[in-house]
């Protein structure tokens, strides 16, 4: 069965790294088709709108699609393509690599962040010239649905269980509701579940980030406890992320658009194609998806390197080097 | 003139931090005079209520209080202490001692944390059996008055200017007034600012803590950075804070109650009692909190030392070294 792949690039360094993983899948000699659309800055800049309609329909009724980075568009492009998808988790693993600098070496987590709610929602008001609220939105059924799927998860590939972070010794109604429908989730599957609060999994994973594995958490804790797991690992630069709904799924690395170096040809394809090995897993090419991995770990590990790993390879040998270690 | 401080020791290793604190205050010979009252789960046990209003009444008119840390009732017991005093900001700082253990021991931020509002004003609803919210307020008045605060923090304390840490890349509104206004009083002051998505804020402190000062920030952000600030220097053992108002102040360390060893007299005071020379310093005793910041860095570097530092000092031994130096 031929599966339809929507490619989106983007913008900056999205319109390198994202070509670069869709060379390592069309390598593998899968009955892909590819279907590239637009998004981002640039397309503002020309139509109007970040995200042409058209984009939007792609993403909607492709079976995965491949997303690059936006620039200042950012929140216009992916959270709207997330929709698309009709995705309810964002899978975010942050995992240092052998060779590469770490703050925290033995980094190991996979976040499971909740991907429609939450401050997200965003339900705002100016009430008055000095007042401007926003209603957070923390419904049982997402709930359930997020817990669901990291009882699965963790079953399936062999966690011990997960755990929870959320904040409701302060937002005591909405993740209250979040800690309570996860737990009881959890209890019914028999899975292991522990608790610690957002500002304290903040300290902890620090000091000790092999205390956690699986992290299951509200929408915008997901946001900025990835992230910081992603300080821990060395960087934004080499994390991939898998936005999964029911019937297909988005693929992004964490990173943004890195301005700094767009145009030279000399971005870090990793995390991109890391999210092309999540994209092929999620399509059942478990085989080929772990070769990828294999690839790209054994790349980062004795390079070729693009100059933010401190190598002077371009996007294209680091590219060849993972083909040809499939 | 006399001033009246609150003494507020709490639950756990409260009580044993918080005399150790009074006792450095003590050893300095001002005309302080001590109030002391409960709160927390043990009064809570007794009482029904972890916060009684005699202890709420007094913090509301003490010239300072100095508080320790409250078990399960935490929240219960600082939101409305901090509510007592008016504190419009919590200043927390994070930095790393030497001879110090720490994650990233080139760390030195303060955090300016916005402390009435955001998702702590804490209007929440469950409006069906699936459907919870929370109004999360933001005021161009609290902002401001954080903001006007920061510039003479800055000002005061020969700083560059501060960060502004936000998310109003999804939070428009809310968080974009936040931005907006603090932006336009620190134009006024000629500050200068730079702003910092939260989620990026995560990564970027982990990579590089050396290129943040100050830090300026909504509620829920303030609790969650400094506590990632907190693991970059080795543990919230060492972290002080002061909650500022208007006319009265609120000085706690960032640590909980630590369950595990309280009781046993070992509890690392320092974090407590560096708080108590925020206190100092918010009174008007400038070379007295210096004195006594320098004797808790030396005592830091040079010993004796408590457990959670590796040593096998009491906390009456630090206690007493540091009283010492002074
Ligand atoms: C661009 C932004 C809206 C987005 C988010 O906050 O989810 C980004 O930070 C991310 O994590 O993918
Ligand atoms: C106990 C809790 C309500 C409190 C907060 O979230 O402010 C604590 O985490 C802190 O930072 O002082």
């Amino acid at each position: 069965m031929t599966h339809e792949i929507a490619v989106i690039p983007g913008d900056g360094i999205g319109r390198e790294v994202t070509p670069a993983a869709v060379d390592v899948l069309e390598a593998l000699e899968i009955d892909f088709e590819f279907v590239e659309a637009d998004a981002g800055d640039a397309v503002r800049e020309e139509t109007g709108e970040a995200l042409p309609q058209e984009t939007y329909d792609l993403a909607a009724s492709a079976d995965a699609t491949l997303f690059g980075a936006a620039g200042d568009t950012a929140a216009d492009v992916i959270l709207p393509l997330r929709t698309a998808v009709d995705s309810f988790v964002n899978i975010r693993p942050a995992k240092a690599y052998p060779g590469i600098d770490a703050v925290r070496p033995e980094t190991d987590l996979v976040f499971l962040r909740e991907n429609t709610e939450g401050v997200y929602a965003g339900h705002e008001d100016r009430l008055t010239q000095d007042v401007s609220t926003l209603t957070r939105v923390v419904t049982e059924s997402a709930s359930e649905r997020l817990a669901e799927f990291a009882c699965e998860y963790v079953d399936g590939d062999d966690h011990d269980g997960f755990s929870i972070v959320h904040k409701a010794n302060v937002m005591r109604e909405t993740d209250g509701l979040f800690r309570d429908t996860v737990v009881s989730v959890a209890d019914e599957h028999g899975v292991e579940t522990d608790q610690v609060l957002m500002d304290a999994f903040a300290t902890r994973v620090c000091l000790d980030p092999d205390q956690f594995d699986v992290v299951v958490c509200p929408n915008l804790a997901g946001d900025v406890l990835s992230d910081l797991a992603a300080g821990l690992v060395g960087g934004l630069g080499l994390l991939p992320s898998a936005n999964v709904g029911p019937d297909r799924a988005l693929f992004e690395p964490v990173h943004g658009t890195a301005p700094d170096i767009a145009g030279q040809g000399i971005a870090n394809p990793a995390a991109t194609i890391v999210s092309a090995a999540m994209l092929l897993e999620y399509l059942g090419y478990d085989e080929k998806s772990a070769a990828v991995h294999e690839a790209v770990e054994a790349t980062l590990e004795n390079g070729p390197r693009t100059p933010d790993l401190g190598g002077d390879a371009s996007t294209a040998d680091v590219t060849a080097a993972i083909i040809d270690r499939l």
